[in-house]
């Protein structure tokens, strides 16, 4: 997917909602089978329910990894389920050196076809380049959204009056460009959004933390969209976790519904 | 495998090996079929080569999960044939927020039976600490083989007068213990191994880097090695990739052989 297709998909929902299946095997809902069949039939379900709500979604490829082969398995039925003009993520924070990520490249884009992956800096430029593939996505670990964050990311580096995330943010946007290449920000550090956004005003960013991990929805957004929309802002648990009933799927859609609503306010007439 | 287990083995066969099964299904030998059975038999064939000599096997995910769902069945099975002794790895450089790192962990020390992972600290302490398991080792990324690592790892932090690997180090090290904590630090840069021995002197360190990539042997031992052996040394390509043909597995013995061979000379006489 295009970077115009995107920014088109996100102005005709309205919607910068990216919603994360991270599917707990143990945390199925009554009436969904705690097994590999159940995590598909629920993830099945949460996607007819919360599609015309998001533009993306984001599988976390550690909750199928969980099962082994069969977890692959489900990830790759899950992909299927979603529509084709839906982003994807393989949110997977992938990177070795370069001989070694080229197969991880291989893995979650022509194994699977997801639009896109997010891999970690730590190994450097020949750690991310192989990723990068023809119509494809990079998306790369800027500041996490996680407590863990301060230990490295926050660090400041010598005679450069900068944090270790802008450095690996000022250093990797050469790797690609604004066309295939996002950032993870977490919402949980709203102050650094603006930080970010002045040495990649261009890029898309990609935020979690709104929802269970407490970030503001409205803070984030008006700190970091910029003329494509640039942001997709994903929730997992406070949506397909909400409910654990049999009525999971509405509550998920109703949930969906509310965090779009609340961005379709930051969209102009139409 | 306790820290005392992996010495004694270490000092019976007098040998640091570690052997990675980096195994390219687009690299198999002549007369090994091009597909999943065929990697399982090159590693089957590979393991019953070279066990004499090598004291762990280290598993690179990336070329398993390059074949999805049957790539996690090649793992598991490969698994299989490494004899119980044998400290295995998998080099997977996960890392993520907790709740997801815990899928991680369970992904390869409970429903694959591995000894250790490796991880990728970049995200910090509670993206680490669920891989703590008992009796499981985790193998934390210092400084890594390749060019990349002058990206971020050899930046400089304001105020300490080190560099980021190092504070990635020093930080990291009171996540679990000695009994629990190896490094990873690649044998390309050898004056920073002895840096990395005045921080962690008691950690077991993981060494790529020597064989195609052409870090020095002795000069790795001399530097890192201590008191309760302390090192595994990492060699895949320059065994398992020396030879093409059919008889590929005698030749990745006289390699496993050869740096066995030259690691012995470090033991003392028993």
């Amino acid at each position: 997917m295009t970077k115009a297709q995107l920014t088109e998909n996100i102005r005709k929902k309205k919607s910068y909602l990216c919603v994360g299946l991270d599917t707990d095997i143990e945390r199925l809902p009554d009436g969904i089978a705690k097994n590999p069949a159940g995590m598909l039939e629920f993830n099945r379900r949460i996607i007819e329910a919360t599609h015309s709500y998001a533009v993306a979604y984001k599988i976390n490829t550690a909750f199928y990894e969980h099962l082994g082969a069969e977890g692959w398995d489900v990830m790759q039925r899950t992909l299927e389920y979603i529509p084709s003009n839906i982003f994807t993520i393989a949110d997977a924070k992938r990177g070795d050196i370069g001989n070694t990520s080229h197969h991880y490249a291989a893995a979650f884009f022509q194994t699977l076809p997801f639009d896109a992956i997010t891999v970690n800096p730590y190994m450097g430029e020949d750690s991310i380049k192989p990723f990068y593939l023809e119509g494809k996505w990079v998306i790369i670990l800027g500041l996490t959204s996680n407590p863990g964050a301060d230990d490295f990311q926050m660090q400041r580096l010598t005679n450069e009056d900068k944090y270790v995330f802008e450095k690996v943010i000022e250093v990797s946007r050469h790797w690609g460009n604004e066309d295939n290449t996002m950032y993870v920000v977490g919402a949980t550090r709203g102050e650094y959004i603006t930080r970010v956004r002045k040495i990649i005003p261009q890029h898309f960013l990609l935020i979690p933390g709104v929802g269970t991990q407490g970030g503001n929805l409205k803070e984030v957004i008006t700190r970091a969209r910029n003329q494509t929309e640039g942001i997709l802002i994903n929730v997992s648990r406070d949506i397909i976790y909400k409910n654990a009933s049999s009525c999971f799927d509405r509550v998920a859609r109703e949930q969906a519904e509310k965090y779009c609503y609340a961005m379709a306010d930051f969209f102009g007439e139409s």
